[in-house]
């Protein structure tokens, strides 16, 4: 069987220069399979049979042909040649299409196909802040739409060149940390450098800078591998140990942004009471108000020997909710991995981290913690060693009150290895017309369930649709709620249809329009209503000062019209 | 020596309808007098003689009798009276005083000598929101300016109705808790509410709301008696706990403000995604946007049973300061009361706390800290138990480690009684023409001493200057600096000039102009260098946006011209 499974996937790269290469997430050569077990789960879900398997319905392997005229004059591009050098710059449509793409399911579903609904006129990767500050000075001037690539993981069309232009890719030179500042423990990074190479180079400190201690930068977003430090914080996005070290809007003292009204250099003072902080004005601005290329970043020691793992079943959701508020508003510190799963997800996430079968899933079933009742709590702590110790045993208390069962550091040890995988799945099960996609919502303790229950039910309410919810980011007045859902679609406009309705439903239900993917083209419709017309008049007013010729991410967020 | 002493100061509260019934600290029958210590001190540095304290310079007890037409038309006041009802309008001029007075050192010194600056046209106490929305429609219309009044502490003239126009009184109605939500621990509060009633409520929320647990607000600035909820918001305040429990910016999840542009009401999320926040963008605003009616408030446990108390002497200001930064970035949780004072400060301090001639000093002495060398830390842990003591334990091995001395818990208990008394002992020194007066910044750990050298050295180049420096906030990125410092003088001039020129030198060493003071009037004209023209027009395109024609708090932070 297994044997048989893995003939389904593609196990090869993306052939060069293929739509596949364009949206196939993360490393050409990285791969996470669907198992055995999630296979069976589908066959049963959607009652596929062989038929379903003995073709693949897109892949997407075909080279991208396409001839698509730039609308800038060659004395334009001429000008961004002169500005960042000739190498620097291209006008292939192929380059234009891979930066012109994010990570939605649409995007993918409609690139299968060779559908290319839009690609930017240019692309440039400018070699320092100068140049951009140039860049965004001559397309001012030109009313040239001007969008930034971070790593190009957005799942909601942030990063969406609608109107063309040119898209500039930070990543390839603006990827340096440029200040280390053990004192302070802060570091200055530019926008561009990708995670891996940022958390690598704090973790190795003492040996590139001379540090005494390692350090961390505390972020750990599912995309951290394929993602910008700039993405994350213009964002507003969220680690998978944010309960601890803070979204990616706490781990930011200070930024430099270039604007069409001008440069702005925040300090990174710890706490100023000088007036609202411009600062605070850019977080989560997704671009429409200027290129942030430099980020003061807060750093934590790397003490990875400190770390404790555990994690507990739940009778219910119920049970583990309250568990975890009472964590969360313990006043013993926070957990930084802390995470409950909804009893629908509890329910794959035991068979992916190979928790049935074994002799804790015997014990579970014999102390009477039933399937699609039962829910899992994951968790680490990090720290001091006395404060992890503590956070472990305060935890295990809690836990214990409230009726779960300790399941050690096992499941945390399988969760791990595979935590910025899962996005790999994507693409496997769209060979099938299987669509894996998530949305999400900030939540108070009070319409918690509330929103769980109605937005699981519109999910529901579509046959044959697996829905599975968990929270991970907790704060002391409420936490998220992150639903990740499968269905069987391969209509474009079907699954945009479902995919409004979800939204639609976090909105009617109470929750926030998101939690930390930020608004995008895909929410921004609903903005309206959920901040009402006065807070959109304030962030259209920072707009019009900021980029009064509307050439920043044009069409993102606040639906702004050229 | 004490009877005599006694006799130096007034111990009646002023008389009714006088310029210091309007002056005055807090309660009208509280005193704080200076004691015989600090009058030696003062003594030896100003080299008083019994002539100078044989007749008090000024006291202000004069009857404020002037006479000051209200710029608004009888049919203005009449709809202000139709909007409140009579009883609730105020065109006397002492009240119309009263309300347009803070609490800086200038006000003082003028109203002394009966200087009266400027009176507000009128004085109305709103008794809800709709009246205000009414009142800030009506008034935004007729162009009157419009001034909030909270609980008067300002002490940079954020407060200052310099263009007459109408005094809102929050205090008077809008001074309740309206909602209290246990489960998301915050309560909705209206911003006129005092903060003992706040703390009284909270602490008794078993009785009063019927909650499982007493709760905290968590914040007391040194203002906490006389100061109200909205202003320590809208000033970004900080209180004595703040290290462990925020500044008053954190504190607050969200806000309903009323502005000529119209009302905002943010969600309380504890985390959202939804683009830039305007709650952030309403923090720190000092009136100039619109008025804060209610704020969504962050409250936690009351758990005074836990709480550590400890405190150490260091061998000098370097190594108090390298053991607060190694606590700060410890990463075992953060003490609430954080405090470490400069050698000058820490002699004033022994005194005070009454350290001086106990065993401690003598233990001291013997194992050589030196005076106007060493170094007094004040600490205490809130929250869980294992968490408070864990903290104490961490932070007294760190300490060990720098060299310092343990000092039990009883300086700690000499503090705690008189932390919101020390700004009563102004007008006792100011009957004399002694001025007591603070400024401060907010500082990195590598800019820290810098700051700290060379604003003591401008303060200290005036002679006979007494300049107490203590860190009271702290992050795992820096500190503020607070310095207290004592003059001789009686010239409000020259007063000014000595104050401005250590704003320019914490300027000019690179601090922060305010850590949690705020801007006002005192501050604004160096806000376009420190922040930069790019920053400051962000700020005034807010002002624009909100309030377009500038009548909230006209004059404030941004130098607006009417």
């Amino acid at each position: 069987m297994k044997n048989k499974l893995d003939n389904l996937w593609i196990n090869e790269a993306p052939k060069k220069g293929s739509f596949r290469s364009v949206f196939k997430y993360g490393d050409p050569n990285g791969f996470k399979h669907p198992n055995e077990r999630l296979i069976s789960e589908l066959i049963d879900k959607f009652k596929l049979t062989d038929k379903d398997f003995s073709e693949k319905e897109t892949t997407g392997n075909e080279i991208v042909d396409i001839s698509v005229e730039s609308k800038l004059s060659v004395q334009q591009i001429e000008q961004f040649e002169e500005i960042c050098g000739v190498e620097n710059i291209s006008s292939k449509e192929y380059d234009r299409l891979k930066f012109s793409t994010g990570k939605t399911t649409e995007e993918s579903m409609k690139l299968r196909k060779g559908v290319v609904s839009l690609i930017s006129d240019l692309v440039v990767h400018p070699r320092n802040k100068t140049e951009i500050t140039e860049i965004v000075k001559y397309c001012n001037q030109q009313k040239i739409p001007l969008y930034v690539y971070g790593g190009g993981s957005s799942v909601n069309f942030g990063f969406y060149p609608e109107k063309g232009g040119v898209t500039l890719v930070l990543s390839t030179h603006l990827n340096k940390v440029v200040k280390f500042n053990e004192l302070n423990q802060t570091v200055v990074v530019e926008a561009g450098m990708m995670g891996p190479d940022f958390e690598n180079a704090l973790n190795n400190a003492p040996g590139i800078y001379g540090a005494k201690h390692k350090f961390t930068c505390g972020h750990f977003p599912q995309s951290f591998e394929y993602s910008t430090v700039g993405g994350w914080f213009i964002t507003l996005g969220s680690g998978q140990q944010s309960s601890y070290y803070g979204d990616a809007g706490d781990l930011v003292l200070g930024v430099e942004m270039i604007s069409p009204s001008g440069n702005i250099i925040t300090k990174d003072y710890p706490a100023t009471a000088t007036g609202p902080k411009v600062l605070d004005i850019i977080k989560g601005s997704e671009g429409i108000y200027g290129i942030v290329v430099e980020l003061t970043w807060k750093i934590y020691k790397h003490m990875p020997e400190n770390r404790e793992r555990f994690s507990f079943i739940f009778p219910n959701w119920e049970s583990a909710v309250e568990a975890s508020r009472e964590i969360s508003q313990g006043e013993f510190g926070m957990p930084a991995v802390f995470r409950i799963s909804d009893p629908e997800e509890t329910h794959h996430g035991l068979k992916l981290y190979g928790i049935e079968d074994t002799i804790f899933d015997k014990i579970m079933s014999f102390r009477g913690f039933k399937p699609m009742e039962r829910c899992l709590f994951l968790g680490t702590s990090d720290g001091d060693k006395t404060f992890t110790k503590n956070i472990k045993s305060r935890v295990s208390k809690i836990c214990k009150k409230y009726g779960a069962m300790n399941l050690t550091s096992f499941p945390l040890k399988k969760w791990e290895p595979g935590r910025y995988r899962d996005p790999y799945l994507r693409e496997d099960l769209m060979d099938y017309g299987i669509i894996i996609d998530t949305l999400e919502t900030g939540v108070n303790w009070d319409n918690l369930h509330q929103i769980h229950k109605k937005v699981r039910a519109f999910v529901k309410s579509r046959p044959d649709t697996i829905c599975m919810t968990h929270a991970s980011h907790f704060y002391e007045q409420g936490t998220n709620l992150y639903f990740i859902f499968i269905i069987k679609e391969s209509d474009v406009d079907a699954y945009r249809k479902f995919q409004e309705g979800i939204i639609d439903s976090i909105q009617k239900s109470g929750g926030s329009l998101s939690h930390h993917h930020g608004v995008g083209r895909m929410i921004s419709k609903w903005m309206p209503e959920h901040l009402g017309e006065n807070q959109m008049n304030v962030l259209r007013a920072l707009k019009n000062h900021f980029d009064p010729n509307n050439i920043m991410n044009p069409g993102n967020q606040l639906l702004t019209e050229n």
